[in-house]
């Protein structure tokens, strides 16, 4: 058999030991399959003392973690470090620039720095692969760079982020606030004591990038991304999304539209019946639309050690058994540098919440500015308080009630501005509330 | 740019046509990806004279399906003849043993033969790849064989026959027989004429037997199936999943079990709210079951020929880039023999819908013989016929009446002796229905 891939772990937290310890697992098995052993032989982190549940006496140790990204005794580096600069981004210029290969679960990295590291990689003749760095254990990386060649990607979406979307499920499932889910998701350790990154869709913005550009061959470019997060979203919301057939999901959504690539992440109205209306939870799921597949949907586990380390490990296998290919699937000249289709440009149904005046005529005038922006609606809904202190004789109590409307395909920058008409003209007490419809 | 992949096609169908027109139209793409262009030099068919849309000129024509096979202008022959002997067998044995790749959708060759095509390919050196076989357009052969290798999978269970799973679609949703919906099918062209291969599960247990492999690393053993079909699913019997929270789908399940591993294909109850239970009308769906993982489910197309066609070509494109490794991702020598799991000694839980005759004692005598089998029940429900002609003063109208009972895990043995003496002591008016239960 020939010689062993050596590999080196930078960074040994939850999915570094998971890494160490799947790899003495799955040994003979990744070893038949690549036809040669992966064998740790080197790992760093910041405390060498710390109990991990493991012997680390088999491994040498480096303080430093560039050191172990230089050291000759390593084939393949493994990046556990995190964060798009700092060491993260040292270790892994470092390996590549030393030619080896590199295995990382560093998405902010890849937004980032993702089209030069793969310039950087291709040089050297080395590997960067990253299945881990998106949706955790579901091979979407894989899936998109190798299972469909034959196919020309029109659509992608997806639950990116385990914290948005546990706080989305159990805002529905028990008519609670988004205050009150993140405190828990907090609790239960799916949410950070600083939530702005996970619940304002930033994380999901950093794998739609990576998404993007596997799918349409694109440079990466995370700074086109609109993003929206989950913090405004009411239970009256998830309650009004029951009611009209549907579920509320923070996606990311990048499309090839007559402008260009467009990608956006925000709070999305998808159809209850439809695949990924049934994730719940902190699972993850992606769906793309593509010509000859039509419609491919993949569930699993988006975080979690143990998941995480399975996509660095089938990764550090791929580079093992010599299959792992050009990191974004061709050679990095080749990838487009596609024009941003703009947000005001965006097509597509809109649920948009008015908190108005209840009096007459206000429906009608709502109804009068959308007509003006040549925005159709396929739905209006008016809720009358119940409880209410004093109606007139019409059952109107004069306080703020909420009217909903469903809108058929429609120009975003339509939207904004009939929605500005209609604050000027004094109609609504609060700000509205915008969620797109995404269809099937 | 190296020289191109030379590629014949066996076989022009829909699939072998669209294989043709997709790789013409994702010819610069493929090409990039793998470093080299593919080249459609030659084709074989039954018919040459028939309009298929597009120009053969183009491509050396050969009456001859062998004879293609053994070209030595062709470095990857696809065979899309199909069935599991005479020339499908024959292109793809040729083919291996003249050093050249296969690329083949054909599942019944790969049910029966795999291990031995397998094991030609491994001594040529070359590739032989099948992820059109099971499951059209989703990619779980490359997930399975690529994507866990850091995994141990305990279980996985899947949609594999698109006609099966709209038949069930419709008798649900429409309450209607399953003899209806099987002519509607044939009439939608998604059943065949004679429609045994389908509806009686051999379709599903052939791709069964692949995907096992696979997932547990052990020789194909397609012998070892349990097929049971859908043909004696009554729209009762989807009223009762209905009410007690299931949906009826054909599966095919592989598990690794105490005794061995066991592989069976019949319709099966799963809860309403798992991922696999949403999958309606001809889509498939794979779940697979694994320790770091945990629940990996893909959704997509099963058949129709750009969705297969995709399959082929991807598998085409990586037999152009290198990257095509092991059949089943290991040496076939290394392929366990693992002890089958005999159907009998399967425990899970079980719907049982009797027709007993309605007089006193029944139900009671029924649970006494569950007891005395060691058979606990979950629930137990009477349905009285409420238009029934003739009713006692108990409200009993002395016609059978259905009464369906759902069971915790218990072995398959104990539930066929247990309705054994329940059928011999004259309880039941007809044979019971008997429908297994899945958990995610």
């Amino acid at each position: 058999m020939a010689r062993p891939l050596r590999v080196g772990i930078a960074g040994l937290g939850t999915v570094g030991a998971a890494v160490i310890q799947i790899l003495a697992r799955q040994n003979a098995v990744i070893a038949q399959r690549g036809g040669r052993p992966v064998q740790v032989v080197a790992v760093s982190a910041r405390d060498r003392t710390k109990d991990r549940g493991f012997d680390l006496s088999p491994f040498t140790w480096f303080d430093d973690p560039i050191a172990l990204a230089r050291s000759p005794e390593v084939d393949c580096v493994v990046e556990l470090v995190g964060g798009s600069e700092g060491s993260a981004r040292e270790v892994v210029e470092t390996a590549l620039s030393h030619g080896k290969h590199v295995v990382t679960a560093n998405k902010a990295l890849l937004a980032k720095h993702g089209s030069a590291l793969a310039r950087t990689a291709e040089e050297k003749g080395v590997t960067l692969a990253f299945e881990a760095s998106v949706a955790g254990g579901i091979p979407v990386v894989k899936t998109l760079r190798e299972a469909l060649p034959g196919n020309s990607v029109s659509r992608l979406y997806g639950i990116l982020n385990g914290t948005c979307n546990y706080i989305l499920s159990r805002m529905e499932l028990e008519g609670l606030t988004f205050a009150e889910c993140l405190k828990d998701a907090q609790r239960l350790g799916y949410a950070e004591a600083d939530p702005t990154f996970d619940v304002e869709g930033f994380d999901t913005a950093h794998k739609l990038a990576i998404l993007t550009s596997l799918a349409f061959g694109s440079q990466i470019d995370s700074e086109a991304i609109y993003v929206e997060g989950i913090s405004s979203i009411a239970p009256l919301d998830l309650a009004m999304a029951q009611e009209l057939g549907f579920r509320i999901k923070l996606l990311g959504v990048a499309e090839r539209t007559n402008t260009g690539i467009e990608q956006r992440v925000h709070p999305t109205m998808v159809p209850r019946t439809s695949s990924i209306a049934q994730v719940m939870g902190v699972t993850n799921a992606v769906t793309i639309d593509a010509d000859a597949v039509k419609e491919l949907t993949l569930i699993g586990p988006g975080a979690g050690g143990a998941a995480t380390a399975s996509a660095v490990v089938a990764d550090i296998a791929d580079v093992a058994s010599g299959a792992a290919g050009a990191p974004f699937g061709r050679p990095v000249h080749s990838l487009e540098s596609a024009p941003r289709a703009p947000m005001q440009r965006h097509e597509g149904g809109y649920y948009i919440r008015l908190t108005v005046h209840d009096r007459p005529g206000v429906a009608a005038g709502v109804a009068t500015r959308m007509a003006e922006a040549d925005i159709s609606l396929e739905s209006i809904l008016q809720k009358r308080s119940e409880t209410a202190a004093t109606k007139d004789p019409h059952g109107r109590s004069g306080t703020p009630v909420p009217l909903v409307l469903i809108t058929y395909a429609a120009a975003e920058s339509a939207i904004r501005s009939a929605l500005e008409e209609i604050s000027g003209d004094g109609l609504i007490a609060e700000p509205p509330q915008v969620i797109r419809i995404e269809r099937e």
